[in-house]
């Protein structure tokens, strides 16, 4: 018997008499017990806030996306573990993928992108510079900060670990600690992850939590600095999002709820093409895996009315041909439900939708438990001739192996049939047809969070209808729940507050740690080039001496190159042209003695010019026209464990000063 | 008599017996009356839906960018006749600066950053494309169409021009369809504007709806594609976001309600500093600015212990010396407030304010309304020596020419005590100190919306503590709402749905129009140089003939350009270099060889290079290397009547077929 504990305030506190028993899913036996009813949540949310915001704050993105990556290997060198436990909740090896391994590379991926994506520091710049006065003057930029509270992060039994670890790995990378919440049925695994994550010794104290049980009143005690991360049932997500006291301190509330996915087989996938099979493997794959328990999973499948029977033939003969067993045997390719109580809730809905279609394939009556006890059904497909007509069809997320085909006339037909949804995570189509597919965009994105389209080109490596992945938005409007999760650092900013700062190029550059133009510049005697990248400072400037553009330089740099553009070649002809007054520089030949004015050419801390950015040609230069170089250090980013690059903020002016040209420069620079 | 008509379904309908009357605020008297009872909201939001939604979504970003541009010129036109009407209001003409100026301001900056930052399109595209496979067979990325329903914006009564507008013009943007509910008091402002904006006949049917009086049951009618956002008190946001129609169909609610915005005094600005002198200018201004009912006023004015009394001073003979009068004299630099109700209510938070702090300016007992009837109230400033016990300072927001001053200690006092306002729309600092600026964003950013700071560097642009700007973000967390407006395409973007778009680059490159590496490349028998915008298609593709580069084109360019960086000239030193296997070509002269292989050197329509983007060099090109150039038309953006500018995606491969250098070139090209 597993004892499902709690771990809060620092300590591991086992279940008590408000313990619930946790049984088996495939044999229904008692295998752990959860709950505690003395928790003292007041405790737990004083912690986090106390102990572990300070410490996560103190960390820069990258500190925290290291100790991600870190953690996500050492729960991969664990998972064996964490499978043994995971089959249990009736979930096979191929499950494992979608929930460990996801969850895993769900760390992955945010440790890769908090170093790529963020900076090495504790303010996060959201956005351009704003210039709003004319002189530059007074500039404004929008920054993101941590949250000082926390993220409640409140979790569905489908997925113990990915689940978790899908809330965790933004939050924590925003720099907010973390309580969480399982869901009771499989909490004993996500209690086993976070007993790892924790006993690797990667996090600060405080910077995760865990509540085997109820939260008791951990919602009173939260105001605008926590965050709710909710995924479950619609039901509970109104319970929570109601609850006055988050009302009243607009404290914020991610909810991911029902959702009546669909599928579109496109009207050129017809029976015969890559297209027509690769759908019937997609559907059958959303319809098994985890036994149909994903909130992402394929409920209404919609095909164009000559292709139904086809479909219905093809996706029946595959879903009777699936092995359904013990998950922990190798030939098992559907697992149980996750309880007798979710089978009963999945029977019932099915009933409901047999009032409106008619079902195909498997029978529950005649279906017999592979091991008796457990919680184990058959995949049901059904058929709704008059999807218009229908209602629970378009409402009833029976959650288990259960989906209901129906026709459509044209696209706008299919919208309709999407939308009726009344929002969703996700919706998939099946097209070669790229007209289609934006006709399907304009029409029901504003219904969903997702749309995946898939065909012969993708399908080698499409990620799949059903899987989430960290990239992208998870999430969907109105019965999915408003909510959105993920893709990318968006996820991360739902833990952080976004604030418009205002100010001075001085200000605004010490803030952001980014050198603004109009912000001091520093000169020292060395060449900047000279320089470590730890011994540059933010500001630091080289104004270089100025050199004449002749026109035998320009006619010297065109043959060489072979750029014989008129604009550079004929005075009569570039004077005819709205742009310049007459024979003008090539743009790559400013650039060029750009690089002349500024390089130094021995060998130092400067490695290599990795590359340019944002270059703006600003106005024409002609021959006898005089240029010179202005270039500041703009940003210094650590890239590996010597060195690191610097973006060079860049400006070319001509003898009158004014800028001819203007970019980023990026080098990478050595430490030392 | 002014009857405030409400405009329903396409129709002017008066008030009816359900009529509130309105005073004039300098006299009492009253002018005006609004209201109607039997309006029926159901036939409003169904117009909204079913013919306002689809017009606009038929149109470009670009298109309705430019009709907000001609509407802002209309009303420009136009505006005396507002600013007239608007003096009952107590509003001076300073004040309408802000509000009549400052709304038809909003729509110019978003006509402009609508042709700027979002495509001549219909779908906005979110970001970069995220590779989710190997190959790049299979991508991501996100989009934003708008949202099918209604825009639903409950306005408060200070700002009826700025109010409006600030939410319509980003709703409009996103190609939504607005139903304004204006506050009684000063509805028939906003009636006013909207009639001219109606009188234009620039606005698609159902764009616009106006409601005078109560909004029925519309709320109920609302669902995922609606968005209710609301400007007003705590209360009454409260009854809103409570509403179970809207939780149960997480209906989009963005507030933006109470706000005890703070303004520090930084230690460096000590009397005698032009910062000090600031802080009084900045904070009387706040404090009379339409006599201090505005939502980002000055409440609470933080100072270092030792320059309170000086401060107090100050502040206080700036005040006593502010001419308060009927708003249409000349001299009058304060006029009244909205009501007397708005004044009962202000006088009755001073005096729970009176029970912490001391009356130090300002005394309403004594003070003698200029116009007898109206709405007058001098500015009254307080002191309060221990903020850390005081409660009500700190949650007490007195709507009208109210502020308190109060000592801090160090910067982690004023943190504290700006925090303690739990969540504001805006703080400032006046400071030149960098350091102080960061540790404010570092500790109070979690807590604002906005962080204003001023000195002597930033004050002749700086555009007030007190004033949004539609490039910023405009809300706050927690009492402020915990909503968020403005902040340019931010704010349009709370109409759109986000939507993660999978698929392959074809798919991803007909949704985005914008060619995706991997998708279909057409080649035509001309050179793309030589057709004009309209007749380039996304994906046309130019390879051009090889070309080597030699030992002696590395020496000719280095001596020519002057750049003789170590990589280029000496084998040796070059080999010791990390990314080096020897003396390599510069990246520019691969560059400047590259426009010499795909530059059509005639005239044609591509009038200039004006610049590039995103250049990556990915692998050094060693002497004897050769190199050829795909240039691939990406995208396409009108900008003038005549050209319009072109993206080209480059790729610059060698002899091996390996990416050598990949960016992005910007052209200016001829429509005919």
């Amino acid at each position: 018997m597993i004892d499902v504990h709690s771990f809060a305030a620092g300590h591991w506190t086992p279940s008590d008499s408000a313990a619930r028993p946790i049984a088996c899913a495939i044999t229904g036996e008692i295998i752990a017990r959860s709950g505690n009813g003395a928790l003292d949540v007041g405790a737990m949310h004083a912690y986090a806030r106390e102990v572990g915001g300070p410490a996560l704050r103190k960390l820069t993105f990258h500190d925290r996306a290291r100790m991600l990556k870190a953690l996500a290997i050492y729960l991969g060198e664990r998972k064996q573990a964490l499978y043994d436990l995971s089959f249990h909740t009736g979930a096979t090896q191929a499950d494992h993928a979608f929930d460990i391994d996801g969850g895993i590379g769900t760390m992955f991926v945010y440790a890769s992108k908090g170093r790529r994506e963020m900076p090495d520091a504790r303010i996060y710049l959201d956005g351009e510079v704003e210039q709003l006065g004319r002189e530059g003057t007074f500039l404004g930029r929008h920054v993101a900060v941590p949250l000082q509270g926390v993220g409640v992060h409140i979790n569905a039994f489908n997925f113990p670990v990915w689940g978790m670890l899908e809330k965790f790995a933004p939050t924590f990378l925003a720099g907010v600690p973390s309580i969480v919440k399982p869901a009771t049925a499989t909490s004993y695994v996500t209690e086993a992850c976070v007993r790892m994550m924790l006993e690797s010794g990667i996090l600060p104290d405080g910077a995760l939590q865990l509540i085997a049980g109820g939260t008791g009143d951990l919602l009173k005690r939260l105001d605008a600095q926590d965050v709710v991360s909710f995924t479950g049932s619609a039901d509970t997500a109104l319970k929570l999002r109601s609850e006055p006291h988050l009302l009243a301190n607009a404290v914020r509330f991610v909810a991911e709820q029902d959702s009546l996915n669909a599928s579109v087989l496109g009207p050129d996938a017809a029976p015969g093409t890559p297209e027509f099979d690769l759908f019937v493997t997609e559907a059958h794959r959303e319809m098994t895996t985890k036994a149909g328990q994903k909130c992402t999973a394929i409920r209404r499948i919609m095909a164009p009315a000559t292709h139904v029977d086809a479909l219905i033939a093809a996706l029946s003969e595959r879903l009777q041909s699936t092995q359904i067993g013990d998950p922990r045997d190798k030939a098992t390719r559907m697992g149980a439900l996750v309880s007798t109580a979710q089978r009963a809730d999945v029977l019932e809905k099915v009933a409901a939708l047999a009032t409106e279609a008619e079902r195909v394939s498997g029978d529950p009556d005649s279906f017999r438990a592979p091991v008796e006890g457990g919680a184990f059904l058959p995949p049901m497909l059904f058929h709704c001739a008059d999807p218009d007509a229908a209602e629970r069809l378009h409402d009833t997320e029976a959650f288990g192996p259960v989906s209901t085909i129906m026709p459509y006339r044209d696209a706008d037909h299919a919208i309709a049939l999407l939308n009726r949804g009344k929002g969703s995570l996700v919706a998939s189509v099946i097209t070669r047809d790229t007209d289609l597919a934006r006709e399907m965009v304009l029409g029901a994105a504003a219904w969903h969070g997702r749309l995946y389209f898939n065909n012969r080109d993708s399908m080698a490596e499409a990620t799949g209808h059903g899987a989430p992945m960290p990239h992208m938005v998870h999430g969907g409007p109105g019965r999915a729940g408003g909510g959105e999760e993920l893709g990318g650092i968006r996820g991360v900013m739902h833990y952080m507050q976004r604030t418009a700062v205002q100010g001075s190029p001085d200000i605004l550059t010490a803030v952001g740690a980014e050198w603004i133009p109009g912000a001091t510049e520093t000169t020292a005697s060395e060449h900047p080039f000279t320089k470590t990248f730890h011994d540059l400072a933010i500001g630091e400037t080289l104004h270089t001496d100025p050199r004449e553009v002749t026109l035998d330089d320009i006619e010297t740099f065109a043959h060489f190159t072979g750029d014989t553009f008129y604009a550079h070649m004929d005075e009569e002809a570039a004077k005819a042209n709205p742009f310049f007054p007459g024979r003008v520089a090539h743009g790559y030949l400013l650039l060029s003695f750009a690089a002349g004015l500024f390089v130094q050419p021995d060998p130092g801390p400067v490695l290599a010019n990795t590359g340019l950015g944002a270059l703006t040609f600003l106005k024409p230069v002609s021959p006898g026209d005089t240029i010179a170089v202005r270039l500041t250090v703009k940003k210094k980013t650590p890239r590996t464990d010597t060195y690191g690059q610097v973006r060079w903020h860049v400006t070319v002016t001509n003898q009158d000063a004014e800028k001819v040209a203007e970019y980023e420069l990026h080098t990478m620079n050595a430490y030392s």
